[in-house]
């Protein structure tokens, strides 16, 4: 059988997650990886050709998915389109409320392609997507709770380094263990956004800045701190560097429901993740299998995980996976 | 929409899962309860006809699946095919070694029939072969575990009932705390079956039976008890009545990961069952709507859950599913 010829789009951490992902990926060859920057700047882990962008189009027909690895913000609502009209694609575009309208916009271009474009691969949204569709499709009475961390939320670090006299930051999101405590007995608990999660930034401050004006800032940021409780830890550039260079990240959905005999249930589903875009790269890549086969299949248009059917994503045939895990 | 019309065929405690489960899924109806027994000795909760099996011919046209919930030793291998000719069916057939065999035999008669047949669905197998899959398709590098329990086992508690002397016996699966810490460490731990699970066993003995005798055959019987650590505890039979009346189960699927970049990951899938008929039956009916549906585009022949597209679980619209759960 041949390989599955992947190509990324965009080199950060997500990039590089999905290149080592594929290096261990038997089925799988990475073909190039397009950057936006000048090539020649670019060090990737192994030897795989680095192109321009804009060149995409001599991957036309040599390439059997491109991995969109790109931001939400501005990078992918204009990539996924684009791309979808050209390659199968995939993606882990998260901007939750414009999800309906980048679907509607991948979903029109990957039909005029013949393509199949998964988007909103990844672990939130992503695999917690699933496990809230299979929780609710079994136990339709109940109530479903995510919680997330201990990790590193990016658009919260970035949030305080736009802070005047901040140098570098790291936020934390970690969930309340009493909260998660409750929802785990099956008590069904409501909660609000400060009874589920707490914020931990540590924060390196330039020479000379109001360390109490900077804290003041962080804890009263609406929409981002307001809500919370924020602690806020002042650090050196070099404990920065030496504690919190890892991207560890995780969380838990869980839902406590009950069958009508009255019995009560409780299903959770957690990750403890090592490296966060390490993870997402490499369930991109398996999301990479499912769209060339659903395309093999004859499909074309904008999926998400929750329509994969879970066998394609996985390299071995049916028949073995039903004997090895049934 | 016309609701999807079910049957059940066989009216033990699975049966009677289904039917609480049907009574709450607002697309579905539950049109008649088939049994082997005199219909008229078989009640039910609710107030749905009570059919004699051999009759089910007149149901044809009139349900869209027939949900079999008799038992994996004689009863699915025969019925599985024999339904499948006239209905979509769904069944757990557990019998994990004949997988491959009873899938075929079912999905030459779905196949004859032009219908849908979803074989060895409920929680393992079903949710967790389902768990096991995203594992490995996401982390192919790595170990996988499961641990059952605490919950009571039928077929151990059988076991001990065929024994000389005992009027009743209850046997409870329990996971060994310190190796279920070790694999959500990260630590994958090399272990056997007796360093897995420990089984505890409840007793009822007939009057002047030889309690010793008796704790020496449990203990010692091959295969079922003699490769694990087995507690018997000889009880009254009020004493089983008060405190082993119910039927609570669950597990743990946990997989330890790396990817390439040398990062560890731990995921863990986890179900604690108030009973374990009540959410088998949930399950099935989950999957009764999938078969309906993947009939509807056109599909025939036995399928299980890990070929099942997530969205044809749920009651809702693709579109909703989207927005409310990615």
């Amino acid at each position: 059988m041949d390989k599955i010829k992947i190509a990324v789009m965009g080199y950060g951490n997500v990039g590089r997650g999905v290149e080592l992902a594929a290096g261990v990926s038997d089925d799988m060859e990475l073909c190039a990886v397009l950057t936006r920057r000048d090539p020649s700047s670019v060090k990737i882990i192994g030897d795989t050709e680095v192109m321009r962008a804009e060149d995409f189009a001599v991957l036309k027909g040599k390439i059997d998915v491109m991995i969109l690895c790109g931001g939400s913000a501005t990078d992918l609502p204009v990539q996924g389109p684009e791309y979808a009209r050209h390659f199968c694609t995939v993606d882990s575009f998260d901007t939750h409320a414009k999800i309906p309208v980048y679907y509607k916009a991948v979903d029109g271009a990957a039909k005029a392609g013949g393509n199949v474009s998964i988007i909103s691969a990844g672990w939130d949204p992503g695999v917690f997507s699933l496990n809230r569709l299979y929780f609710e499709a079994i136990l339709p009475k109940g109530v479903s709770y995510t919680f997330w961390g201990r990790g590193v939320s990016q658009g919260h670090s970035d949030a305080i380094r736009r802070i005047k006299g901040v140098a570098d930051a790291r936020q934390y999101t970690v969930p309340i263990e009493s909260a998660v405590a409750e929802v785990r007995n099956g008590l069904c608990p409501k909660l609000n956004a400060r009874q589920k999660h707490l914020r931990e930034c540590y924060v390196v401050a330039c020479e000379g800045a109001d360390h109490e004006r900077i804290r003041s800032e962080i804890v009263n940021m609406p929409d981002y701190f307001a809500d919370y409780d924020t602690t806020v830890f002042f650090i050196t550039e070099e404990e920065m560097k030496r504690d919190h260079s890892g991207m560890p990240h995780g969380g838990f959905v869980i839902r406590n429901g009950n069958t009508a005999g009255g019995a009560g249930h409780t299903i959770e589903y957690s990750l403890k993740l090592g490296s966060n875009p390490e993870f997402t790269g490499s369930v991109l890549c398996a999301c990479a299998r499912a769209a060339v086969r659903m395309k093999r299949e004859g499909m074309c248009g904008a999926r998400t995980m929750l329509d994969i059917p879970p066998v394609y994503l996985s390299d071995k045939p049916p028949e073995e996976l039903y004997f090895s895990l049934l």
